[in-house]
């Protein structure tokens, strides 16, 4: 990863602040021929768009996407494919101190270390705005996918939000859709509505953990010993604005097992080696091994909350702050279409590296 | 990250294989006019060296670091430093039917099914004699950050192991290097003993959780979006062998969180702001604030174990494997000096790649 | 360079294709903190502007560049700066058989054979219109030299034309902005005026050599082995539309030179090593010496001419081409304010880097 | 190009100066599964190898390569390939005061400028030794091309030394491998030997001229805008030492010529395109088509020669240099291995991107 660039050969850079004209995504060393229109892409956007109920910020964004290269005649060229989505709403306001005082949680007071500059208005590039540009590539990912790899889905959902869990006993991939939470457990989303709102009228904020279940991938994706699968899927879901940690498979739980209760066994099945669990998480010494890859993080409550917190302006001196406006409760439910889009990039990335190096041919068993 | 490369301008390319002649790591971008020498180097290889007491694998290695270029009269000159670690104990051994049958957790099947060649004689590129020439980077690296960022010191500790938890009230950092494990807490350091030692004697092996402390670390490293701080060291403590889990400050828990209770609130010090708590673990919006940034990763069980379990041939018939020889009954141990090294190598790059975009110029506060 | 972006910490992508709705560049990596807008850009690109006079191509282009991110309140802010300039001259016209049609010496067939796709409209992404995307990103770097390297010039001139070549002795920096093919000797601008016009009544072209020559740069840019100044700035001019040939100092000519006529002496001045000249053009082992840069190129001439040529259809068929419509008697003229764009940024990212590994130190002469 | 390694995705580190224990390449992206063993490298290096004939230094190395890593079992496994050559003839000398003077036309004064640090052992990293490690991973390089484009040729060969010049006319393939200069033409071999004895017995030296063609090269390879084939070549000739200048086909020529002169106009042949003449170097738009790809570079003359140099030391007194003992009245001749060793990993390279992005898949034509 370079500075606003991911991936290695289907590279990704993207623009754009909170605030300016327009935010996008460069999309670099996307493969031909490939059907691509706007619509297919606005699909992705939609989900993650703000405002669509009382759960996530009500800033207003018709986030709509526009193809300005890269696609000719309805199919993608091969060249650089730009998309760019407009900020609609750059509400006028008086940010009145919050110009000179630093947020506890944001980035304010790193950029301005960094930078000697900031950029007040709702964070710059700092925003979660940013996301909106990853989901767009996101869908020139998947409309990649969809030709070179038609049998693999990636869907992500909610698995805990504060204090709450899903019963994984009721998972259900169906449910995810039919919630605003993406959580794939009926009983959970009722619960999770309640809860929720309480919080949101309290004006505090919670933490979420998010799954991504890629199913359908071919083994062989990823490489020793830096450009390993879970290495780069790690960094996807890492740098996504407020996620705190990162977990493939099992996870940080690993460190609590025996060696007998961690192994995944391997059997032979019909279409290849079965394994009789997924503790890997689809992922042995950095490669597919065509298990479900299953990847995990942890979203931070935002730090915008309606309790004053004390704080420092730029000038050194003792303040308090308190983050007015359009917030939301829960950054992760958001989140959610964020690391889909990212983790769709990785593996696409990863089906070209492969394709490249050994000309996607696989060493065969039995 | 590349294949086998990490860094943005300080860049480590790793090579060689657990029997081959030799392994090592190739160096580029390292500032010219350090001080650098092979017992500089040494003297952190000898701390992951296998073989120094009955809780790390009895294969015996010199793991003697040889410069073979970048360093004239005792300093480095600024272009590729070469460190070669040659393989002493290639010990000709019965592979037996290893070659033919996939262990189970191992990289094995995978390598084989994208590679269609199998290195048996011990993993290959897949095995932990890789995280040696990380060591050895790093060490480079601790030499550079010991000129350009003197007050800067990496710590690696271990947290946890299968069950058992270090007490945090206890903790305390003289006690690191006084005992095997490295865990800071000497009560957990004499339970831990005999704890593994009844893994080891049953032929079973744990888990383990280690954190890396990096105090010191001046505000203003790290960049938004796709390079930012976090994820690189997301990333680094990722692509460790048998890693599964990685979290930066709070990590999965912040998912629990309220955003009162995860706010790190500033107040104004005698050297610049002062938090609160590190809830964000040094980092926010992928930048370094000037707190300790504190990492922390699980590393899964060894899958060599001595019960047998359920497993393929290459040629797809069901069979059972037991991992005999000598083998690390908690893997994590031998992690701890791996991830110390390869923050440093993180941080430093980071250095180096700030003072390039912005001169290393802070903005001011107060 | 990856596919269309290049710099090492000063990155810069470029996108779009000379019919769609846009192009432009995004620009990653510049310094925070200076001063930036669109006027700053807009002089450089108005150099490069067609339809100025009637030595270059009559499409008409506002070429008005929209800054869209990383610039707040009339300064840098270290986070990606996208330029957008919109094509206003998509001059809806019937492509009749130039659709089915390669023309020779254009990158109609080679594209189609690679991406079994071509975008006819123009060229697509071979035009010569992605070079106002480079300029643009000139700008930007301009803009950053101005502040780190304020004494550095980097000024671009034509030094041949089909077969006149400029009289050196003659050499005039104030005559480069008098005349329409920034030629720095009056008498050839004269000449070269009715030689030009004689190719572009009979619908004609032809070649043209340019030379960019940067004053004032510090020594100790660049780097060995792969990343030599020499390098990258051949490579920059290289990556420019119809670029065939790319020469360092002495250049070509090199070849055909004893040692002790090639030998540039060395003696000490006051400020620093003085040299008898600079058959070098300004680099020794990849590294500047503190003289004066010099690369001189080679561009072809234009392959759009009245002249019937033979081809082939798509479908294999023989057949003639003749290239109506507007076209540049020599292309080269434009070359010239892209080439300085070039330069800049390999210059400025050069600086960067140096920056990075060395902190811009420099070892001592007397 | 990063700054010790060039590729995109088949990537070369190369490591080591000429006075150290030993260098080598660092062979990163190599496929897997193809047949290596030091021999087939050998066989180029010892194209190389100096002391071969009394045109070129006598100083006196084995250069015997050795593979650490990345082959078992005599395949490639797609792991990095480790291949170092230890430097035999270290010779011990009284560098007397070269350590204190600066060689004019060497890279001694612009080392130290930068890195405040001189290996005056030979030049250290700038000395043409470097070029070894090239060759030997050209050898790779031409083991996967044997592989994956068995039609594939890479031949280098010199067509100007000084005043001399080739005759086209006489040009003969079969003579390249006859005499030492690696010239297609016997009269121009008989000749140049007497030409070059004589600047050898006078301690002088002079420039040369090589031409590499590779034929065979398969339509669609490279990619616009800044991964262009054609800038790839240039950049890696440009890399090698001592080269000043790099055409592609018709070269800096191209500026003398008209449009109508240009063209390679087009017919249908039995296997695709014929064209009727090569201008264009067999790349158009950066994509190879299918014709032969040229590319010409020149060396200058080595600055070693017995004629007293003006010059300064470090503390800036003025002096004069000669250098004496070991070198090369023309290193271009050496230069010619390097040439098709870069050739072969750059059109490597881009035959694995290729397959990345388009999976080799070509659009037809007829």
């Amino acid at each position: 990863m370079s500075l606003n660039t991911y991936g290695h050969v289907f590279r990704v850079t993207t623009w754009g602040e909170s605030h300016g004209p327009a935010l996008g995504a460069t999309v670099d060393g996307c493969p031909p021929g490939l059907p691509l229109s706007e619509t297919d892409i606005q699909v992705w956007l939609d989900r993650r768009k703000p405002g669509q109920n009382k759960y996530t910020t009500q800033r207003r964004e018709a986030d709509e996407v526009r193809i300005l290269s890269g696609v000719f005649e309805g199919v993608t060229t091969g060249t650089p494919i730009q998309l760019m989505i407009e900020n609609a709403d750059q509400r006028s306001k008086d940010y009145g101190d919050i110009a000179e005082k630093f947020r506890p949680g944001h980035a304010d007071i790193s950029y301005w270390q960094k930078y000697g500059i900031r950029d007040y208005r709702g964070g710059g590039r700092s925003s979660a705005r940013e996301t909106a540009a990853r989901v767009a590539a996101g869908g020139v990912a998947r409309a990649a996918l969809a030709k070179l790899a038609p049998a693999l889905t990636v869907t992500g959902y909610m698995v805990g939000m504060g204090e709450k869990d899903i019963d994984r006993s009721q998972f259900d991939w169906d449910e995810i859709e039919r919630n605003p939470f993406w959580v794939p457990d009926s009983g959970a989303a009722q619960e999770w509505a309640g809860y929720l709102d309480g919080l949101r009228k309290s004006g505090s904020s919670v933490g979420a953990m998010i799954e991504v279940s890629i199913r359908g991938c071919p083994p062989g994706l990823g490489a020793p010993v830096y450009a390993k699968l879970d290495t780069d899927l790690a960094a996807a879901m890492m740098s996504i604005n407020a996620v705190k940690g990162v977990e493939i498979g099992e996870g940080m739980a690993a460190a609590r097992l025996t060696g007998e209760a961690n192994a995944d066994e391997i059997t032979m099945g019909p279409d290849g080696p079965i394994y009789s669990s997924n503790h890997a998480g689809g992922i042995l010494g950095g490669i597919s091994t065509g298990q479900d890859l299953v990847v995990r993080f942890a979203v931070k409550p935002t730090s915008s909350i309606l309790t004053p917190r004390k704080t420092i302006t730029k000038s050194g001196e003792a303040t308090e702050i308190i983050t007015k406006g359009r917030h939301d409760p829960c950054v992760g439910i958001r989140a959610v279409p964020v690391a889909e889009a990212m983790a769709a990039a990785v593996v696409l990335d990863h089906l070209l590296l492969d394709r490249a190096q050994t000309g996607g041919q696989r060493g065969q068993i039995g």
